[in-house]
């Protein structure tokens, strides 16, 4: 193959990403996106300089105007980008033709005083912006599934798992606002950032916006320049305005890379617990059952717990790209060679993960299969085994804490050797003739007489947090 | 060697993390320190529960009185954790061994209805808590220093360096408040949590509490006990009552994970700046001189930037100690079977290193030296090239854009090529003729006139944020 | 606290990290093993020396009599390292006092022409190779009593799982085959480098061995020195002799991540499989009984699985870790500033996790039960299913391939909604009729009888491969 | 938006890794790239079961002629993969669909006895060995003319920097070579997978190949299939045979990244190097002058080291990603839900990532411009301060070891406070009145004649690894 550039590339189709094949967010983060949101900010920063009267009104209007993203080649900036280390060289060439073509003018005011990084920089936050408004949409609708599911399943009992094995009963209900619980987490950390918190770029060539001021004038004061540019262009693309310009400062991108990976674990926490309750021995929960979902190509009885495995797939990676982003803070000079580049793809990558796997999540929690029937079976499967804590805290007080345990762990173990219910071992203990009448003991070792707080807990936590009525 | 155990294992000395060895935090998280804080959390739970009148308030002064660190063995208790996966088994044994010295009866009460995960989890939680105080402590003092280098360098111009070369000027002292930014910005983020905000652990075996209302007695109300031992527990050891146990919702841990990554960025961020700043050919900054200090093994010359080096160190860890710990989130049912476990050292390493940049970087910006003649000579060197963005910015109304640009190309490549000032080949250009003066052309090129809003950034960004007048 | 250096730390205990808490590999790679090693890469230096005659050889002698690690106090070492970023400056000036107490003389000849990275890096690597070889030791027991387990059971029919359900039939040989596999990659990757495929480290101040040379005297030809020095060097230490000085080719390092992350994936892979397969409700392993072993605090019937959590808590943390070591390879100059220094504690760790995985294997592997009746038990509880795939392939000539699934698929989903078994419902199918017997229906959908190639294949696998019949 | 899936995406354009842009694997590892990798994997399964007589050899021709990417719908099947959790079900019908229209007859024996993952890994690793031995070709390119440079600047003396500062001197040929070891280190790494040495996946179902001995007819001896098959279907991919499936036994995946993350590493080293000395400051490497290359978007004079930037921004993502892909060793079951899927886009991206920075570094290295004037500039700019070390070395034996350390030590401090050369300050002592003479001193002090065995280690390195004379 020859070393020229090869001049064309397939679609991202999301072959090797199932988990975002097809989402909303896929087309919010996807090159052509990231190209209009670019061309938003320069427009945004000449409308912002036209209303600081730094550039003609007209002319802003004009580089409005051409910033459309489908005039673009987005192929052709890509492979310009290599020339650059960054593909804003060859956007604004593009942009400033374009401009040119309608107004002359015009044109020379397009990317006016401003730097490759201010646009870029800008462009990711509307970017993310975009993206975290369809991640936070998604996740409200997770949290309000959650909460239905939670206040169905308050008093319905299974059996909790420590270390793989049964511990002692829960509720199913507890479980679910558990999960709740972790993706209103999500949302606090996200929800703020998709409001307008993420902030533009704005500093010029090395940060002190030195450029723009030239621009404006020689009688310009700075400050006051400064405050009215950066809060127009804050109030032009909907974002925040920074303290300092954050060429160097990365700290709106590390946050994001935080916040996505918290996101995608909390989605990954509902992930495993179905995957694990959803085994064939288990068989507590089902993946919605649609038509076609999840068969296999070798076997045909399988319904592969597709939903949960996608979601686990990105749970999987976007801590790794998160580890990514927080690594470029320390960012050399005024704009490093090759940390800040380090962080597009990886940032998209994300995004990208983390909006498919907030969509997928709305799917499997609103068509969550709950076996009560199941759990009750499960739960009854070790014969009182699970609620052995209880029995030995109800004996503690009258044979001492540490004979009361000797006592259980030896019938449990007693119990399980023989296959038998506890109750039946238990009852034959000489210890506890007297203590406990067998009636007794068949009542305390109920599983679903030993929820605890469960119930409380799950009240507690639906009072908190925020409820969409009308979703 | 044979396969029992070994019985002995050398001090953790700090030899291979010299950037933690001796610092303050490298006691507040050592082994030691965590059985301490597992102490405190078993008495404070015994407290707790005296108040809900759920156990006997000499029980609970027995059980605090007992809990001293160094009355246990400390390595015993690790050795023992290899059969039980976690330490607190072994030290409940331990407690109640000397709780029963004093008092028997009081005895019966240690860890009552509890489990090994709210013990660990809430003294893991003491623990940070203890080591954010010393680290948000470190991280003000920072930021003080750091404010009186912006404050005095807020106009001492220095060459702006962008991809490692010479971009546009900029100010020692917008660099100085960029790095506060970014550090006092972590402190946003650490010392919440350091002021309470890091949740007690309170679930029992499964998360329901089970246990601990079986004690409260058959009459009580789930839902009161609930609420009331929480918040007694909470209020013992100072730590915040969360919505839910989270057992298996573990925000609270990667949300310190990804904390401390974002300290050590930041603080990462001036390593990086000091030490291309201090390399030999640019000079523009030196470390503190200590006699003896950056000694080197071979060469007698040498005065290595150390402490940037051991900053710069701990940043490349913590970013992957905290994937670790944000990988943790899925995990599957009420406790993990690993996935818990893999948290522990990691959180400790993190806060660590955190804590030990965090004191080393105390001492590098309090005694940093600026050389702010040597960053005149630097900023002299490429005879003008790094104002060429200035020059093009007057001439493009007069030339357009597009003309102006390509002239200074050109320029600054015949100045780099023949190694003659800027100003000098511009003064030989046609283009210029009747354009610029020479005068005007020398005052343009003057590279400390060209910095922008450097100034009225640096009082922005100090009008913000703390100040400790009395630090 | 003052900022004066804390003068002491607690022990290294293990308490965090259960794993490797009292295993061999915990004491090789102790700080107290990582100065002997220090010491012992500057006795080998001045050995080799001796031999090529630039020292005189009883300097030699004194300085390997005074190079014994327990006549040296770490802490302070460590305490020291702060000055100067790594411990062999103080090392030296520690070693070179031991050594003049009992000759001035040979106390000039300590450390001559050599540097810290030198001294650091050829410890590290005897470090290593220590640690490497108690590792590889226990990974070929895991081997062998896997493959003791894979012969046992070449032919005990288990449910093979994908995606959390039952697929087709597998045996367990065929899976403890593989896990002995994945152990066999591993042991390839880190024997090699354990019998002295780890190389010295040898290049003076910045990798050229010019204060070496200068030492050899003027008329020393240079090529003959290095060929000389290095090979000795190599020869004294057991260590290789590397093409290069790797002061900043930190090739060993990264490899070093890289095969101890695969080693902990290896035996994670078993952990988790060991996980699934001794859940409550699965039942088919358990590991190893000891008493006490996997007790908890609050439930006496329990039994964790505490060795397959101990490794799976090594198998999450190691990955991060090896990250970070291969993130260092991009090491700017001949020695950088933080990305050194970065390496040490993360390779120790790595080491130590990795160790105490294997350590925990030998025990898990040697120890586990598996229950073939429960193991027939499960693969009866989907009545026919997971070998729907074969009547598929039966059918499949006589109805084409498309009819044949579709038949099957709709069966198998009746068959789980109607909780009958598969062979009822598709003896009642009208397809089938007169094209298979109801007998030829029942023998086709007995599991057993459709392991595929599972008993060959654990003889393929168990023909490579080491077998140690000694062991 | 609706939450209908969006039937539409942008193509990837590279537009956010420039690194890759264009570059051939780009084309090699895009999704089209896939799905005919995938596509070749069902036909060669055709063709090796044709071999083995148990499919007709006209079947097998007529999968192989349908068998071609662009009669596929690739968006198509990304989105049906989101149903099943990979594209292989969606992409076996679609082929069926296809052969059918030729031959009804054939289409009964696409994938036959087969399973997603068998044809999706086999894919994979086609893909791999395709994308690899772009990447080793392009790494023998490097490593050629790393060996140029290194032959032509054996002797070109340059400033030796550790920890950011001069410390002896070395040769930009004793550089060049250092480089070119990591690269051959790399391609030892790639090029045995390269050619052949990655691994076909054939298990069938849950990894017996009981599918396949399933259609082999009931008188098959397994042994013989299963040997028969495996080998048929490596010697037609151009794949080897693996001793057993490794459906959950992840090492081919798990050390292509680690070889990945080797390569762009030890491309990195390159990079953070050339950027260091292409500092305006230090001026001692300049990237190939092309014309555009390195243009700002603001500063007219700037030429960005672009080359190395991109290089750097993969060597900071491969590690993350290999991270990943070595945390999918632990893979519970025949199949993991989730992490199988998770490893795909991380695979992908890894060799993309890495194939773009070696090409890149192609172009780098063979334009690299050295100024070996600069270099002397640089070596004389500490007055003979980086010879401290030999001038040390000289006096030992005349003063004692520690005594002259401390003489060096305290001129070198002097002529760094008074900006004298060290030579000056030294003919200055009185300690080497009578020891050396000022024209020894003179000598001493000479950089140049300070590079040790800087010479012979480039005759050495050079001897060893490959030479393409005609490349």
């Amino acid at each position: 193959m020859s070393r020229a550039a090869v001049r064309t590339a397939g679609p991202d189709t999301g072959l090797l990403s199932p988990v975002r094949a097809g989402t909303p967010v896929e087309a919010a983060v996807a090159d052509d996106g990231w190209v209009q949101a670019m061309l938003d900010a320069e427009a945004a920063l000449a409308r912002a300089q036209a209303r600081c009267g730094t550039i003609p009104a007209a002319a802003a209007a004009a580089i409005t105007a051409a910033a459309r993203a489908p005039d673009f080649d987005t192929r052709k900036l890509a492979l310009a980008s290599r020339e650059t280390a960054n593909p804003v060289v060859g956007l604004v060439a593009a942009l400033t033709a374009r401009v040119a073509a309608r107004s002359p003018e015009a044109a020379e005011y397009v990317h006016r005083g401003s730097t490759s990084q201010d646009v870029f920089d800008t462009g990711a936050m509307l970017v993310a912006t975009r993206a975290l408004k369809l991640i936070v949409a998604d996740l409200g609708a997770v949290a309000d599934a959650l909460a239905g599911l939670a206040a169905e399943h308050r008093d319905t009992a299974m059996a909790g798992r420590t270390l793989a094995l049964h511990a002692v009963p829960t509720t199913f209900g507890l479980k679910a606002a558990g999960w709740r619980q972790l993706v209103l987490e999500s949302i606090e950390r996200l929800e703020p950032l998709a409001e307008g918190g993420l902030p533009v770029s704005l500093g010029g060539a090395a940060g002190t916006l030195a450029g723009y001021l030239q621009h404006a004038g020689d009688g310009a004061d700075p400050a006051a320049v400064l405050a009215e540019l950066v809060d127009a262009f804050a109030d032009e693309t909907g974002l925040a305005a920074p303290v300092l310009p954050w060429h160097a400062l990365r700290t709106p991108v590390a946050d994001l890379g935080a916040a996505l990976a918290h996101t995608t674990g909390a989605l990954g926490k509902i992930a495993v617990d179905v995957l694990v309750l959803a085994r064939t021995e288990i068989g507590e929960l089902a993946e919605p059952a649609v038509a076609g979902r999840g068969a296999s190509s070798a076997m045909p009885h399988k319904r592969n717990p597709v939903l949960s495995t996608l979601i686990r797939s990105a749970a999987l990676q976007v801590p790794a790209l998160a580890a990514v982003l927080v690594q470029c803070l320390p960012h050399e000079d005024e704009r490093s060679a090759g940390v800040w580049h380090a962080e597009w793809q990886p940032l998209r990558e994300a995004l990208r993960l983390t909006g498919g796997a907030a969509h997928t999540a709305v799917e499997l929690v609103r068509g969550l299969t709950v076996d009560p029937e199941r759990m009750a079976v499960n739960l009854a499967a070790t014969g009182g085994q699970l609620v052995s804590e209880r029995v030995c805290a109800v004996l503690a007080p009258k044979l001492g804490k540490a004979a009361a345990k000797e006592l259980l762990t030896r019938a449990s173990l007693r119990a399980a050797e023989t296959a038998r219910p506890l109750a039946e071992v238990l009852a034959e203990s000489d210890a506890l003739r007297g203590v406990l009448t067998p009636a007794e003991l068949t009542a305390l070792l109920d599983p679903a007489g030993y929820t605890g707080a469960a119930g409380p807990l799950v009240d507690r936590a639906l009072a908190v947090g925020r409820f969409d009525a009308d979703t």
